[in-house]
């Protein structure tokens, strides 16, 4: 068992003075700092910072520690957040009839590779029920029609409120969801996107790239924002194809680079590490 | 020094036989088979083929061996040609003021790696004639103005020919050339685009890249055609990035993916490896 | 459903004709070859190829291709063998502890990407026996030690008979097999070593890696011979470390090309792509 | 012009308030800091870090800054460096033949992406004079021979110490070092072998990868140590092989690799971003 500790997520104008200040906060209340990474955006001067430290034998009790660091926070403008390592947050997977996503995470999470619950199933289709089932998770079956759209994400975000959901994670989720949800999970909502992003937005990426003749095919994760497909990138990874792969095969050798990019992104997004920026991710790694 | 060999390049119809006919006719006729492959474009059903043999005893001449096939061709309506290994292709490399393709590419040559002769270099800008000069290369200035653009483009079609270039690369060459220009070098120019194609296609890409976030950014080689960074795709290669890159610090790792898929682009070609096929390459590694 | 072809897989001395010879013996009788690929060991001298015809209207019935093509086979010294794609060959997994690659290869399996059977699977541990059973798996134990080994491998080899087993499949299962067992299935038991061959062969490779500060990490699948980690390699992939990762680090990235790795050599075996010439594969992709 | 910034390079063992009072060290003296990156290395608890801030402003100047600091190191038991950004370091770079890495780095440099001078090249063989004096770099020959070696190497270190070499680059320099020049310029001395380290140390890399018949070759930088290919790696890369490729074709694949992971290596080490810890790189990216 890992012993906790707390993560600090900032950005604030860069000025002379805040590593020190922040440090000295951690120090003067008998914190080890265990991680630091910071990135100062050029040419606005705005500062990124991500640090880490030991919760054990620190000063303040962690019920407290927001109200303890909101003067500093206040001073510098910050706009920040502190997460718990023990904290275990709890993810609704939303899926269509692709099972590879899906199949890799439960894989995943099953060998102890993300530290998260996975409560919540929900799909428009009744494909991926038995498998959900098979590996003992909750499986709500959302079917979508222009007409019933709506209705049924209101349903769905019922659902995920009930079960206290911290992430959606839209495995090859063929459903574009609506402003009115999206808001509801600003950068909380991650997508895997079968091509290169910003090559080959929109539907049937593999058959577009099959038919421009590209020699590499790519996957991209990236937050789910109002416009379709142009939310912040949070990984990418590519393969290469020649003539002789069919728009099927490429997306069969698609497959390989979607699960393994989704699931980067979402250990990312498990570990605090991410923070958004205008239409960009930080990523401290 | 390697033995000279034939490569024959062909399209056509699918139909039963042909493999058997063509090898038939290299082996009646004393040939040795060094290599051979074949691609069927489904659903069209056409054949692409590239079959390389030893001229060493070859019963027809060289000089008669178009005449030879020619019936075998015409019974199954073949596109085709017939290459020598031994043939030395004459390049013009066309430049503007980023030297790193350019001077790439002059390394390769002089390590033995492009059997190719470079008996000129074309620009619109005078930067780099000491280097091309150093290396000993001709270099010819033909400065570009929406004015004297298409009288400058038919000095430098003049000098093409009267150097007999088969060959025109353009490395880093910051001038769109004209439909007539790339008509009369049509699959023979071949361009070098700082991007992942199609993604950020047009001008400054890497600060596209940046724009956007995207965490890999890469190059592609292409055939230029009327449509501009639409041509058949030769070459394709990425490079990670992070946050951390600014749109210059792409440029610089940009650099040098760029000349290694332009290198490579450029030795497949010069090696008969590659077929056009509409908007797509058929290349046989 | 895919139309039934047949493969042809040969080596032999390489003289003139032979192509001709056999593309001529599809041809007269009423074959269509859909791919044919070669290959030229030098300085032996050795040819390999596989062609692959159409069995729609061949002239041949199956059971006869064999006796039909014999005298070729024989004039040209060829070693030789003819599958056909409609065959559905019957695989063993052999697993230990971790699921990774098991997991994976089921999956694949259920997706329709290994054109396979699995009847058995077999272990040395219990542990994920209820996995296997869970997806309708046969699943059998047979516990080593090193006084039981040559007993159990008995067994298991009887197991594999019984099955009808033509391949093979090493998903991390960490005993040796005896050099009985091995020739048993020579060229028909695929393994998956995690590292890069030949660097860190042997037990730990993460640990040996990570204490020797390499920057990039690795997996190999190859034929399992009487040498340990020695056996002709079929596929190889890498992915980057830093000196951030722990050798617990390393083993979780190199889960997710292991899996990708051994899937690959899988599939490729399953085709009938690879040819094997002394430690080496032949693989025609 | 980029403003000068100091680097503070360190390590020690691990306790609480280290960043605290480094950084209130730099901000009391009016600093800001640009950049700043951390490591613990479990389990031994051994702090690395790399600290960069802005001169401009800075109290402390800058020829005062390692006596002012000295008390903090002290206090900490560190080993610590501080280097100043606008300093150029001198660079000698020792070929034999090979012309690749050489040429590439003179083109680097050329275009201004490595920052440093290069007032020497020294070689045991004559075949790269004209190219280095085509580049205006003077040029020392010193032949090789067991009898001459430890005379020759004396000349060597004579010239490196008369043009206050700071880095030696061994750009496939051909000979083994003695120790005794080894430990004259420890952590000063980047090579570059040809193969994926720890596989194929020695000799003729090439073609060890040729007969063992892998599908990926590699490069490696790394510092020169007394033992031969045993030093701490900084970089690697790989690039995919077929069968088709001959332990020739290895080698002019290899040749891009091997420049690309050089210069890499180098523009590392002249930003001052590696630490060495055993036979280990901390490198800060």
């Amino acid at each position: 068992m890992e012993k906790p500790s707390a993560i600090l997520l900032l950005s604030c104008p860069d000025r002379k003075g805040i590593v020190a200040k922040i440090s000295d906060f951690i120090f003067t209340n008998n914190g080890n700092i265990l991680h630091a990474d910071q990135y100062t955006a050029k040419p606005e001067s705005i500062l990124f910072m991500r640090i880490e430290w030991d919760l054990e034998g620190f000063a303040i009790p962690r019920e407290n520690i927001r109200e303890a660091f909101e003067p500093l926070a206040r001073q510098f403008q910050m706009e920040w957040t502190v997460r718990f390592t023990d904290f275990t947050p709890r993810i609704a997977i939303f899926v269509s009839k692709h099972l590879h996503c899906f199949h890799d995470l439960v894989l995943r999470h099953r060998m102890g590779e993300l530290k998260a619950e996975i409560p919540l199933v929900i799909s428009n289709h009744l494909d991926l029920k038995p498998l959900a089932e098979q590996f003992g998770l909750a499986f709500k079956f959302y079917p979508i029609s222009p007409e019933t759209k709506t209705r049924q994400e209101i349903g769905e975000m019922e659902d995920l409120k009930k079960h206290k959901i911290n992430l959606v994670i839209l495995a090859r989720y063929m459903q574009v969801l609506s402003s009115d949800f999206v808001k509801h999970y600003r950068y909380r909502i991650i997508n895997i996107h079968h091509s290169f992003l910003p090559a080959f937005a929109g539907s049937k990426p593999y058959e577009q790239a099959y038919k421009r003749g590209v020699k590499i095919i790519g996957a991209t994760s990236h937050y789910v924002t109002e416009d379709l497909d142009e939310g912040p990138i949070i990984a990418q990874d590519v393969i290469k194809v020649t003539h002789r792969d069919s728009a099927e095969d490429m997306m069969l050798k698609g497959k390989d680079i979607e699960r393994v990019v989704l699931a980067k992104a979402v250990k990312l997004h498990l570990e605090n590490r991410i923070l958004v920026y205008g239409s960009k991710t930080i990523v401290f790694e």
